[in-house]
């Protein structure tokens, strides 16, 4: 283990060479590309954010990439206008960073690899794609290994910065619930709140912004639950009658697979969406071990154990059917 | 400040000596009661529990009283059986510990006040009724105050005694999301973490275990949502026939107002329960600097700016549209 800079939050050792080795490349370099990945969440919003705020304050120049749209929820962000579905072709970056990504198709879209590539993620499945790779799987978020590369630097911990870390843990912690909080997590959360970050504030954005359309969905979903194998699956469905029922597919309700697991008795939850160009996107939750990405996997998905999707074009009814098949079979398993 | 024995967890300066002295009377006696309130939360059962480790691990007698039932979710909680709705008459103890009280009779019930009394509380209003009062309303919950006690004391924190004061603290700060959640806060749950505290675990058994009806109740809830004030108020309500037909009060959805607090535009939510003697609980939920208690005192009840509640007897219907009325008046003042 290595000590930070700031005292007493400690990293694993393994990582010291690539956060030092960042630390360096950021310090040497004038003009950086900070990649997301598509269908950004909070932890992917809060990462960016966190490097352009480290980025600018070092008097570099910054522009940040996401394809696709940033969900309307996050609009409570500052300068969450800087995250851009185009780049500039006037800006040539001379690093581009790439966060939550564990793949670069991950980043998808018309950005091109350029420059240095950093790769700072926490995925198991990452492809060390970059020149310098940071993957810690242990890590709670990227925003918590973005804290040990920003203390390892030196540079100070402004409160934009600890709002953004602060964010990117929340998020991907589910607010502290998931299985990869831990004690580091913690540290690192009240060391984001000493440096200005408000952990009330940030969770009424993060999660009190919901439209009355998406809390409509979702009781719509919770009120036709279906049960399958004496109540150890259970599914929902929300299909595009119901989304344009309630104004379009911006109102899809976050979190509602999860709060479906959490029935007693239920061991997967399953909430499918119908998607407009025919087929289906599903998201998988289960509770202690069964693992559910062994689902998501044989339908051309994957994720973890205990989360995990897959997308699949095509009759919408006859792969629901298959999808529900698939599931039975492997809780009889 | 002044530093607990475990180094850098500091706790205001100003209760070391309450704090000092609940130690020195927790090492001098043999016999202990510990009371919690009526309808107990996570903050009242963790807080029971790690006192009952604390209190066993040192050798002393214990017994833990609770007026009324112990809502089931509260299973997972080890040793709960040991929280009982009865005093032994049998049973004197020299030291009546109550947790989580503004007032003697939050307790409630047939427990009679004896021996020395500590008071440990984080409410503003505390009355402040025992021989040692320890009552600091900047704590996010009871469990925080109790690890600062131990580790005053220089116990050892248990695996036990950890995931009961995390499980206080998980509950009482929504998750670390309410305007009491702190560096403190995190820095008491790293440690609890590392003492053995398994977040996940417990935020499953705290939030997991939810039954199917109770689901429905809330998605019921949620489909019946009434607004006020061009949305800034929303109140939906659950009455007798409502929880008859989902089978029984036992059901009721637990952090619902919240939830419905949650949409854009929302500034207060409404939660009304019909109660079986005739008239309404109801839970008042706000945004930012609307302070709910307002409220909530005009109908005789009580508590904080952004949570709040009261209980009144009589005609369901007609309190119902008083309280909305009230509601609205102080929506426009």
């Amino acid at each position: 283990m290595a000590k930070t800079n700031s005292g007493d939050v400690i990293y694993p050792a393994q990582f010291g060479d690539s956060i030092k080795k960042i630390g360096r490349i950021i310090r040497d370099h004038q003009r950086f590309l900070v990649c997301g990945h598509v269908r950004p969440d909070g932890d992917c919003v809060g990462s960016q954010m966190a490097l352009y705020h480290l980025l600018t304050q070092m008097g570099k120049d910054v522009q940040l990439y996401n394809s696709g749209p940033i969900p309307p929820y996050f609009k409570f962000v500052k300068h969450i206008e800087k995250l851009r579905a185009f780049c500039d072709p006037a800006f040539e970056p001379e690093v581009c960073i790439y966060v939550d990504c564990g793949a670069l198709d991950r980043a998808n879209g018309n950005v091109k690899r350029c420059g240095v590539v950093i790769n700072i993620d926490h995925h198991k499945s990452n492809e060390h794609f970059g020149d310098v790779n940071y993957v810690d799987w242990t890590a709670t978020a990227v925003g918590e290994q973005l804290y040990h590369i920003i203390s390892e630097m030196g540079e100070p911990i402004s409160k934009d910065i600890a709002g953004c870390i602060y964010l990117s843990i929340l998020a991907d912690s589910g607010s502290f619930t998931f299985s990869n909080t831990s004690s580091m997590t913690f540290k690192v959360a009240s060391r984001m709140v000493e440096a200005g970050a408000d952990p009330a504030e940030i969770a009424q954005g993060l999660y009190e912004e919901r439209s009355p359309q998406s809390v409509s969905l979702k009781a719509q979903v919770l009120s036709n639950m279906h049960f399958l194998c004496g109540g150890r699956i259970v599914w929902g469905e929300i299909t595009q009658t119901m989304y344009r029922a309630a104004g379009g597919e911006e109102h899809e309700p976050d979190g509602l697979a999860s709060e479906m697991r959490g029935m007693t008795g239920v061991e997967v939850s399953i909430l499918i969406h119908e998607i407009p160009e025919g087929g289906l996107r599903a998201g998988f939750r289960s509770k202690g071990l069964f693992d559910v990405s062994r689902i998501a996997v044989e339908l051309g998905g994957g994720g973890h154990v205990n989360a995990s999707g897959c997308y699949v074009k095509g009759d919408y009814e006859a792969i629901k059917k298959n999808l529900l098949e698939i599931s039975v079979r492997h809780m009889g398993e």
